[in-house]
């Protein structure tokens, strides 16, 4: 017998008192391991993760936890073959490998890298600029997102065992949520492989990663309002989620990516012997047979023009002839067996209500391995199955319907882009559709007309073929998942994938105890005018609130006409009276903007070396006010934000710059990012 | 009998073919109208939105909606007089009047200014940067937020028939969706004659807002994956809406606000001389008697350090005790009528279950008019009820479960801010909490605590009080929502409120196709270099593209001595050789970012008199590479996005720009913002 999968649950491995369910090589039949979580207390990892790992994942930063999310990265990519051994018996090839771990582990670094990048060094993200609520100023406010003191449940997908756990984990991870995995059955063992090295490196905080391998009956029933579910997996299953009592009416946040019924249009401006024709056919013939179409984001409708159907379904049935099924393990296959034989025989279902009104065009007769060129194939025991394309009937309902989760896409001519678009809505909301086009205008179209029902939009042309990583690939930088029937949910999308995880809340505050709450300094709040200028302080000796305020300098028509001859920017607003006379704005010779910050930027510097180290940028530059001949500017820069980097002996400053004249009336308002050495010898020089 | 109220439906008022049902006065028991929705075709009302609402609204820009919004706005403000009339009759004082139509209008107002201050003159809004998703650049990625082709079905309580209506409405006519408002029976007849207000102005396009009066069967079937429906009102409605298949099943989006225990910390710094602890006291007050009591922010639960618990209550029942109940035709009367004698009776339920573990401390015994100074209150006919303050025991759980929709609070002591905390958060999720204190370490504490469990804190000190819009008032420009019980949803919120009901979608493509997508030039797009230098173009004229590169310019070591010496920034890392070589970034003399940007200017401007008014400001400027004696800079700039604004004879123009040196490689990139004249006369000049 094989051996039973253990779940990782309130920091020690289980294992099942039963014999468990056998799980199957889907090439091969033979079994690959058991499964069962018979006597898992399903309630104690909810309490582990909410009393052990949530605290210790709070504890730290943004970016603390960001580092353990690239030092995770790295473990796994040094031991990937250890999955990749086990990927095969799940019916993957190579290619579908890659996707799955190398995907996966992509997705941390990804995560990783934004971390740092995207987030402060700090436990709460700010959103939004500062509301000013009041005339006076003393009442304002602005909103947070914070963590929430819960557990982030994540029900997985047999097809993407790694990086279905991987994408999940990372931004939940980031967000200060303990995460616990419940991955399906069907290759579960690759999930738990991956959970065992990842606990094995004792880079994640204990509690933090909880493996649940089996039934998860009493996880609902355990969980509340600061908890959340992840679901990835067919629309039936949401729908049970969904009428969950504590989702119902206690509170618990579900986020389902269900499959669906995606599609790609060739634009009306595609001609046969154009290079978007052989990239679209390219496109639906990839997304047929990566992961033997097992994929949510798969092509199950390939909208053409009508004039040229027949070119394309001709053009596809050459391509998909050439497609060679069998053992994964035999490297000249180029698609893999389906997940199971059960798998194999719920597609042959959804085959068979297809073709009602739609006709097999290649890859037939359906349900049989004919026209495939077939490489180790055990017909009987492996899940296989050839590549099928459909041809459906004007005005066919089911491809709008059934979902074939397998090889299996359906051709529907269209005409004009409205029909286009309003097949493609049919779907009910899918999770991405795609477009091949070379016109601007068909771009713009199509992509607004679809993007309601869609959460993501791929424009495939001659320009960005090459380097595009194609339809069927969720990135990590952008949102995944779908309204409608792809589940009405999003994943990833960078850090909108790490707040989505957070409670945003609004506070309104005084200046002064809202610069408290936030640790960012908040226009109208106390400065500290100390004498010692903070240019002179490292960034451990900066405080938010330090500040220096100039003498004031006047600024001569002498300054403007020397600096318009000096930089060679002599706009006539700056060096024709009559001229800048008659601009409505000005109403005469003002001051450059450039000029004006120039100055400012004389009157804050403190020049004897120290800890500030470079001026690397400068944000929301406003010019409020004219500056004329005659005008005195004085500049306030106060220290807004500190932001020490880990890894290195510098950090960012953010100042708070106010140049007002001498009404005390802002003339220009910006902030300055400064590079400030963590420490500095006390003495100068 | 009185007047039967009318549904606007497809387009006419729709009366009903029997009699209705009788809507209460709330002081006098006076029958003020009717209602009844029987015979009304409520699909096609929903068909109507679809077909000719949504449409004309998403064929305008968001600031010619934002326009539309400001005018319906002025018209309600004009004729208020109106509404005010109708208000009393709902049980409002002219304090509660004023919060519910002119804070309805002042919402308007804020959605119509930032409408055109923050979303672009387009159809669509862009979401965070550029993502370059390969390392050629020749495909990138892009968020956008898309109109929904669908319906807004609002469901309004019974307490704020005005402002209830408006604050949907607005970021939802914003978002391009047409609206179907149900008002609560209760208080309808006040927004039915704020919709005939409306209807009657001409000011929205035909089918952007329709009003269902009366019982909305059959509303909720007609919804489908594009539509969404936003209710407020009870946890127990709410429930009834979420288990509809076309939200369980069938994509619906639901928002929901519903009541919830609010609570007010008093901090644990505060002592009975200190400004804070009236402060607290008036606020509580405030709550428990503004609308009496039936708002969903108000304060329920009022959480003391139990040193001072007495203090808190004695206060609390002196200032009660000056409260005046009565009809709110009387101008002395403080605290007018619940809505109704049924809404009386439910409120008297609650406190029976409340007083199982708390007692009574002011306007006692429980459920009579004993303690109130009554002023022209009809206790029979009328809805009126004293405020009442109850005292809970320790470790009483009614207080966090049960709530009275009405003038009663809980007093509840506290042992430390990590109670504190953990009572409010036995809430299961608020909307809203506040805190009075003037220790910036109490407020960190306590608002991180919070914030997980509320959709907004409110921070009460000395400092905002003066200012402070209160407790209790949500603000259009903050979101209005909370977790678990407070329902989960999030509305308002400035342009947040709009862009929640639009679909956000990631679009992958070449740069050329995505600017022709988003209207906004992306980087790596092709540049139009036509030879007419961009500056001599009118906002007619320019084109997304639109590019001038510059010569180059050599940066002298004497243009730096220069700018140091001429500006007064001698920072030494352009004037001193030897530290500037200690520098760890720089490792030698490097020219001002300042002077970079400047002679950039001088190598782009065209300084003729011409269309360019004034150059507003600067956008996101890094400078990425130092620029050191004898480089040689050139910059180009291109038209990236181009806003006319509506009401001004000129627009805005945002330019890329990139200073390259002498090897290409980018040394500062940032985007500059310009005004510039929508018209120009040819010749120059």
């Amino acid at each position: 017998m094989s051996t039973l999968l253990e779940s990782y649950a309130a920091g020690r491995w289980f294992r099942a008192a039963d014999e468990g369910e056998p799980l199957l090589d889907a090439a091969t039949g033979e079994e690959v391991a058991r499964i069962s979580s018979r006597g898992l207390d399903v309630p104690a990892m909810v309490r582990h993760a909410r009393e052990t790992g949530g605290p210790a994942l709070r504890s730290l930063t943004f970016h603390e936890r960001a580092a353990l999310l690239k030092a995770l990265a790295k473990h796994l990519n040094e031991h990937k073959d250890e999955l990749y051994a086990l990927s095969v018996r799940t019916g993957a090839t190579a290619r579908d490998t890659a996707i799955d771990v190398d995907g996966g582990i992509g997705t941390l670094f990804s995560y990783a890298s934004r971390g740092v990048r995207e987030l402060p060094n700090d436990t709460i993200v700010l959103d939004g600029g500062l509301e000013r609520l009041s005339k006076g100023g003393t009442f304002v406010g602005r909103h947070l997102y914070a963590s929430r003191p819960g557990v982030a449940v994540q029900i997985n997908a047999f097809n993407f065992p790694v990086w279905g756990m991987l994408e999940k984990l990372a931004p939940a991870f980031l967000a200060g949520l303990p995460s616990i995995v419940k991955p399906a059955s069907q290759t579960a063992y690759l999930t738990e492989a991956a959970v065992r090295l990842i606990i094995g490196s004792g880079i994640l905080p204990e509690g933090t990663l909880q493996l649940l391998a089996g039934g998860a009956a009493g996880l609902l029933d355990a969980l509340t309002v600061q908890d959340s579910v992840a679901f990835t997996g067919s629309a039936h299953t949401a729908g049970i989620l969904r009428r969950h009592p504590n989702v119902l009416d206690g509170g618990v946040q579900l986020g389902v990516e269900a499959d669906s019924l995606n599609c790609s249009i060739l634009g009306p401006d595609v001609r046969p012997d154009d290079p978007e024709f052989d990239l679209f056919v390219k496109g639906v013939v990839t997304e047929m047979t990566v992961k033997a179409g097992q994929k949510c984001t798969a092509i199950r409708r390939v909208l053409v023009p009508g004039p040229v159907a027949e070119s394309v379904v001709e053009a596809l049935a050459a391509r998909l002839a050439k497609v060679t099924v069998g053992d994964p393990r035999n490297p000249d296959v180029r698609m893999g067996a389906l997940a199971s034989l059960g798998q194999r025989d719920e597609v042959r279902k959804a085959v068979e209500a297809l073709t009602a009104s739609a006709e097999v065009v290649a890859g037939g007769p359906a349900g049989t391995l004919g026209g495939a060129t077939l490489l180790d194939a055990d017909p009987v025991r492996g899940a296989f199955m050839t590549p099928l394309l459909l041809r459906a009937r004007r005005g066919a309902a089911a491809p709008h319907d059934v979902e074939p989760f397998g090889p299996v896409s359906t051709v529907l001519a269209y005409d004009g882009l409205d029909e286009a678009v309003a097949l493609a809505a049919r779907g009910r909301g899918s999770l991405v559709a795609s477009v091949a086009t070379h016109d601007p205008e068909v771009a713009r179209a199509v992509v607004l007309g679809l993007a309601p029902w869609h959460g993501r939009v791929l424009v495939l042309d001659r320009d960005d073929a090459k380097e595009s990583t194609g339809h069927g690939s969720p990135l990590p930088v952008l949102v995944h998942g779908g309204p409608g029937r792809a589940g009405g949910g999003e994943e990833l999308g960078g850090i909108r994938g790490v707040l989505r995880h957070m409670q945003r809340t609004a506070v309104q505050s005084s200046p002064d105890l809202l610069t408290a709450v936030t640790r960012h300094w908040t226009t109208g709040a106390a400065r500290n005018e100390s004498g010692v200028h903070p240019f002179r302080k490292s960034l451990a000796e900066l405080r938010i609130g330090d500040t220096i305020a100039s003498a004031p300098r006047t600024v001569s028509l002498a300054d403007i006409d020397h600096f318009a001859e000096f930089t060679g920017d002599t706009f006539y607003a700056h060096t024709d009276p009559e001229a800048a006379a008659r601009n409505p704005l000005f109403g005469g010779i003002v001051a450059h903007g450039y000029l004006v910050v120039s100055l400012a930027a004389g009157l804050f510097v403190d020049p004897a070396p120290g800890p500030v180290l470079a001026n690397f940028g400068v944000d929301a530059l406003r010019f409020l006010t004219p500056v004329k001949a005659g005008d005195a500017i004085a500049v306030t820069l106060t220290v807004k934000q500190i932001t020490p980097r880990s890894g290195a002996d510098y950090g960012e400053v953010r100042w708070d710059a106010v140049v007002t004249n001498q009404d005390g009336t802002p003339v220009a308002t910006y902030d300055v990012l400064t590079l400030v050495a963590k420490t500095w010898p006390a003495a100068d020089g």
